[in-house]
């Protein structure tokens, strides 16, 4: 019996699937970080421990992964040569190297057409027509990620010092911040110094839960937030007949703000990014080229 | 007959004047860099060595700095307390620490009322009435500085972003980012990574440039700059018998573009941030307590 392996993985760590070439599951393995771009040789190291131990998972020799084709989607594989570099050591049958965001449309939408917006630390987009990507964004928080949680994190900040100097009008949220880091706008120079994403990004979820609560600095930096997304999501030209998934660590937050033409065609996800890597192993490497269920 | 110093010191440099307790310049000096956050005592030795060869200059022994008082104004001088550490290892008699938008305002305004605009990399403001300081911004490019080159650059690289995405409508000024970039946005993302103020605000003359010639995306990214500036200034409500200057490396760009209310006021500087460490020491440790001219 012919055997494929999914693969899901990036900055935080990694997860395998290993499955048949119908697409069913046999086990299931998790490792370490898989970030190509800054450890090319530890990310193949922790791919290759979670592969292992979904074989073992499914009671199947390891032995075999040599003999088992792979698709792998993993975060920056779209950047320099580090793909090239990567599917040159790793061990399985074959490699098949795809961004993370085509896994995560795979699973999404399946079959469907449509697009999914990953809505968290960062923002990136990806739509699929009649098997024609379009992918958008997710050029990072510096000169992207428009509507992303470190955008919204830092641009939070940004307000919290506008207030302090009183060029504009403060707010509860801002009070909040200004209280956080012990009303020193020094204090909020220092935090930006070596911030980081996601250091600007834990701020986010409370500025969707003050502007729920008609924060005005919160509304303002929502408002333009959810401008942003639709601004982008334009760009698809969805039809209704299409889908629309948000993923993401923000993708609940956003969802009842969208307006009615896109929560119109909006459905959960039908599965994740790793089944949608196994979703794909299965069609291409399957004998049937099918079993997407 | 007494003696004064006065200071100008930052990150690329700084200058030192002897002058008489009437505000007569007599000499002059130039030292290293006086980071008094990343290297304290190499600040000390560039302005001791700046100090000392103003004492040369003016055909006066060295010796006497130990008996001469000084105002210093130097960038950072306002965070934590490297101020007092500075301080405690100068070598004059006494030693006035104030930060460097101090020194610029007393050079441009002299006795005058008013504010300073300082529009470079960064932008921070100060305004002064009947005594009283009122500084604005100055936070850095991540979170602060509106208006500032780093800010028009960074903006400019994300709108060049937006319009490889098809998010937005282009123009002649994203065409040559896009061709600066190798129409690779990944080279952009790149650039960014480690990307200091800098490098961001080398753009900036290029947009008020394309700005001017009708340029969208030019014109888009200078109204939004000078509505910040205003911005800021509103705070301060000058009266129409108050100055406004600018300085910096933009505020020959800024200067025409601003509203009819603030171009009435506005006053090129009387002196520059050096002449004005002058003046202040001249002030300060002046027998009569005075000698502005």
């Amino acid at each position: 019996m012919d055997l494929v392996l999914g693969i899901d993985g990036g900055g935080t760590g990694c997860r395998a699937a290993l499955a048949t070439t119908t697409g069913d599951i046999l086990g299931r393995g998790r490792g370490g970080p898989a970030n190509i771009r800054t450890d090319l040789a530890g990310a193949c190291n922790n791919i290759v421990d979670a592969a292992r131990q979904a074989f073992e998972d499914a009671g199947r020799d390891p032995a075999l992964i040599a003999s088992t084709p792979a698709v792998l989607g993993l975060a920056g594989a779209n950047v320099g040569d580090y793909k090239q570099r990567l599917i040159a050591i790793l061990p399985f049958s074959q490699s098949d190297v795809e961004n993370d965001s085509l896994i995560s449309l795979e699973g999404a939408l399946g079959e469907h057409d449509g697009a999914i917006a990953a809505l968290g630390t960062g923002t990136v987009y990806l739509a699929r027509r009649h098997g024609q990507l379009r992918p958008v964004g997710g050029w990072g928080f510096q000169v992207g990620d428009l509507g992303s949680g470190a955008r919204m994190g830092r641009d939070l900040l940004q307000e919290t010092l506008l207030v302090y100097d009183k060029v504009r009008a403060g707010s509860t949220l801002s009070d909040i911040m200004l209280e956080r880091f012990n009303h020193d706008p020094s204090d909020i120079v220092e935090f930006t110094t070596n911030a980081k994403p996601g250091d600007y990004g834990q701020f986010a979820p409370m500025v969707f839960e003050h502007a729920a609560k008609g924060d005005v600095v919160g509304q303002k930096l929502v408002e333009r937030a959810v401008a942003d997304v639709e601004e982008t999501l334009a760009v698809f030209d969805l039809a209704p007949t299409e889908r629309l998934c948000l993923l993401g660590g923000l993708a609940g937050l956003y969802a009842p703000l969208l307006s009615k033409r896109y929560r119109a065609i909006m459905h959960p996800p039908l599965q994740d990014a790793l089944g949608g890597a196994v979703q794909m192993a299965a069609k291409r490497f399957g004998k049937a080229g099918g079993g997407h269920g």
